[in-house]
């Protein structure tokens, strides 16, 4: 377990908003800023300003008064706190459309990653070509996923019902970083660190909100 | 802002975890399930027991002793809390992959949504048909909003550059609940909920913590 927490008190919430500095410091560096205050930055991202100061701060970096923090600089320090200096390799499993998406999706090379394997059962689709990589059969996975492992993120974008197989697949053959789009509770061991995007769940949270404002709305009309 | 907050005090967290109760429940109930355990609905979500039993409690549900809970009943009672017992229509802008992907997502379906139109800007995309939906032109989104808001969940799979236009072309429309994928941050009315998907953040928290397993592996070996 002790593998699983951070080396240093970096708190889970601002490991989950440092993507988000990294993504604004990337956008000013392309437009030749070379500062940034805490609160240019608080607005970039939508955080707060006192909380942008103290994440950065977690992070060992204090911004000049006056002047802000250094672009290039903080962003490498993000970078380096992401694992981010080299590229990471990523697996995806299941090329329907989702994964199809992913794997030609930009942002991943910009970003730290690099596409290295598509992997898929359908016959039809295994031996076809997406972004350049032609996809594999899932047989080959325990080869590739040794080949890439420990430092590879599988993505698992098949169907709910494969997507337990998959995962234990990837996590035999040493995987430890899995992101699974697939709307299920996946079992794995605990050293292993899973991400899980549901995009029916996201829907839900939003129309519940929605609901509520129908709620009240039916109340101010009655009251 | 009233209208922002839950009527009772239904927490955001467990708002957050609603979906996945609703989606296991669902999963005992075609399997021919008349009642579940709270422990058992927690093995299912990945939830604590303690957890699931206090989430329930706040919908007011209560488990019977030796019985548990009524799946039908307590899969009504969630459906309703989120606002689903009517389906509620997604229009989903931007049909790459990604709105692809998402267009065809059986899933929707039958978690309470229908997918109720589909546009893009893009001239050999428009008029192409995606699961039997035709993609309209992105000047039918006021139209078409105003049709289905304030209902409607409006759907951003943009690229990142186009997404704040199509967000305020949603909500200049009426529509108040928008899922977007696009990676950067939306400015928009507090009134209007939004959550955002980014996938590369995703794998940037992955990264981050298969990093410091790296670094305590490092420790490791020299210490």
């Amino acid at each position: 377990m002790m593998a699983e927490s951070p080396r240093r008190g970096v708190p889970e919430a601002t490991v989950g908003r440092l993507p988000g500095y990294l993504r604004a410091l990337t956008g000013l560096a392309d437009r030749g800023r070379s500062s940034v205050s805490s609160d240019e930055l608080a607005e970039l991202t939508g955080v707060r300003g006192a909380q942008v100061r103290k994440d950065l701060s977690s992070l060992g970096s204090h911004g000049v008064r006056g002047v802000g923090y250094d672009v290039t600089r903080l962003s490498d320090q993000i970078a380096a706190e992401l694992g981010l200096l080299e590229e990471r390799p990523v697996v995806i499993v299941g090329i329907g459309n989702l994964g199809r998406a992913l794997a030609s999706y930009s942002g991943l090379a910009t970003r730290g990653f690099r596409v290295a394997a598509l992997l898929d059962v359908d016959p039809e689709v295994v031996g076809t070509e997406v972004d350049g990589l032609v996809v594999r059969p899932l047989g080959d996975l325990g080869a590739l996923a040794e080949l890439l492992s420990p430092v590879a993120v599988g993505v698992i974008a098949t169907p709910g019902a494969a997507a337990q197989d998959v995962a234990d697949l990837l996590v035999e053959h040493g995987v430890r970083s899995i992101l699974t789009f697939a709307p299920v509770v996946l079992r794995l061991p605990d050293a292993v660190h899973v991400r899980a995007v549901d995009l029916a769940s996201e829907l839900q949270i939003l129309a519940f909100h929605e609901h509520q404002r129908e709620l009240a709305g039916a109340g101010e009309d009655v009251g």
